[in-house]
């Protein structure tokens, strides 16, 4: 079964093709060069790149080739896109095919009208990251979270890649103004951060920089549009972007309460997946806390329930991953998982993803 | 359309069962006694309440029917058993009536062997708390979250009720040592604090004061499991329980984001409904964070993101519910409501919801 899959793992180096791209790559750079020239001479900032136009972004570069990087190529290789992979890592190439065979099935049933096998020959993987740019419209960055590893990442590739080619990071929780610092068109990075898994999960939330161009997260935004995405954009910049501050926030009641002895870990995990994940499968905090009230809406939850919650809020746990509460982390969930392997939990929440998306973003209200 | 419903209103006097429920209350009151007494005395605590046999429940009092109360009553209907509501409110027969009308087509969908109307004669209101305690075999309290309310309330109720009918109440955080502690018969007082909306939401927290006989709480427990509902035990009383702990969580810092516009009202909903909350429909936050990791499981997930969710947890906000910030809320949901009335929203919801749980409740893994 894998034999078409390795025939492709050599990069694959088309030298003609490859020096236009450094050529028009070249001419592009001077461009920028002049623009943000003009800038710094307090010229009109409406001379803005011109970043490459969607119905001709055809290449994209994933560095960078861990869980998160994997499922973004194989997102994009479901939409169309030819994918070039760069990881360091030896193992990169087999595990990258293999996560795509796996991911395959739910792509399918979520984009009927794609290829019945993952199409290999749109997938090659580059020995470095300079041959990772040949000809690539658009680079998702996809590193650990590491604020000086990212930085650094994000400079190479920005030394490289044509200078109007929009760099995409899935920071997971550092603002693009840490990563585009030492970059020569920081006006291109744009933090495209998914969710796990990023092959099915919608949300993207797009971040922009202190100097990043605002046309590179509009970009950004019709881009992952385009790709069945639903982006959100935020007004600023904090640490772990919104959604993680979220789960964060969440996380450390569950792992206080855990830590506390207030329910077991099952039921813990019960709480939400028989109760409040229902509600926000189909609406966020806000329109839960609007339905609440019933006919009187927010305004009644909160004369009946905003003192119990700033008593709650008052009483709420904090917690510290001490050596002690890692080890009890990961003893509650060896317990949940109940003796199935990792990968059975995860192709039972993928199979089970696909049917939530068909359901719960079928419809609007009242559309 | 309403005509069978009203037939129902006035409350339905049955003299001769009414005394043999006095006369069975009776008895068992004196055992009640007597086995409290031997507690007192030290004698051996396994001389406990025998609570009614779950196959012998036939009829189930509402005590307060505002949003919660109501969908209590639909769902015991629906369920086969006989209710008696009672709530001071004018217009508690109308109100209860009306959205057992609304809430039937959307149980018909999850109990499929359950009458196509409902059934009306199995509905009845009470005058008075002592009324509602006719023939009774459980109770549900619904008050408002007010703990000297609520304690008052169960006190009553306590008064009147057979001693070994076990007093449930839907206290969404208020513990059941605060509710007990004015009965005569403090053991029978449970707390099983359902979601919104109760005839949909499986989730159902159990909690046990500290004068609560365990066999209450198991048989609390037992009689949810029989409606359908998806129990879970506290292991201790806190504030809020443990659902409303974590929702509070959460809450404070999509307030916290909101007030400080990290996001736009709508995103911070996108960021839950889109990412967040598809994961949280299936898997709690423990298995969401072992499978966060990959094949290195929460473990993995630590050694990558502990450092990120420390400092996240470090930067998280907090927030009070003053005047200007419970306007922004009310503001910012009736920015995400659109336009559409909250009987929309409510409906599209229940909708959504019956969907939702006929499609994520199916399997679990590997079965």
């Amino acid at each position: 079964m894998l034999a078409p899959v390795l025939a492709h793992l050599k990069p694959q180096l088309d030298a003609s093709s490859y020096a236009d791209s450094v050529l028009s790559g070249t001419v592009l750079d001077m461009a920028c060069r002049a623009w943000r020239l003009g800038v710094a001479r307090g010229m009109n900032r409406s001379m803005s790149f011109t970043f490459p136009s969607l119905d001709r972004v055809r290449r994209v570069t994933i560095v960078g080739a861990g869980s998160v990087g994997r499922s973004w190529a194989a997102l994009y290789l479901a939409h169309g896109y030819d994918v070039i992979v760069f990881d360091p890592a030896p193992e990169c190439a087999q595990a990258t095919s293999d996560f795509i065979v796996n991911a395959w099935p739910a792509l399918r049933q979520l984009h009927a009208s794609i290829d019945p096998s993952p199409p290999w020959s749109r997938l090659t993987f580059a020995p470095s990251i300079a041959q990772a740019m040949r000809d690539t419209d658009v680079i998702q960055e996809n590193a650990p979270e590491n604020v000086e590893l990212k930085r650094q990442l994000i400079t190479e590739i920005d030394q490289v890649a044509p200078g109007n080619r929009v760099i995409l990071s899935s920071s997971g929780g550092i603002g693009p103004s840490a990563l585009q610092a030492d970059c020569r068109f920081p006006e291109r990075v744009v933090v495209a951060h998914p969710f796990n898994p990023p092959h099915l999960i919608p949300l993207v939330e797009i971040v922009v920089g202190s100097r990043t161009d605002p046309a590179a997260a509009r970009w950004a935004g019709d881009f992952m549009r385009q790709l069945g995405k639903r982006p959100i954009v935020l007004l600023r910049e904090v640490s772990g972007h919104l959604a993680n501050r979220l789960q964060a926030a969440l996380m450390r009641e569950a792992f206080h309460c855990l830590v506390n002895e207030v329910a077991s870990a099952q039921d813990i995990d019960d709480a939400m997946r028989y109760g409040l994940g229902l509600r926000w499968a189909l609406m966020g905090p806000l329109m839960t806390f609007h339905l609440a009230g019933g006919a009187g809406g927010a305004q009644h939850t909160l004369d009946l329930a905003g003192e119990a919650y700033e008593s709650w809020w008052t009483d709420l746990g904090t917690i510290h991953l001490t050596a002690d509460v890692r080890a009890r982390i990961v003893a509650a969930t060896a317990d949940i998982a109940a003796g199935r392997s990792i990968a059975d939990w995860i192709t039972w929440r993928d199979e089970h993803l696909v049917a939530l998306l068909r359901q719960s973003g079928a419809t609007e209200c009242g559309v």
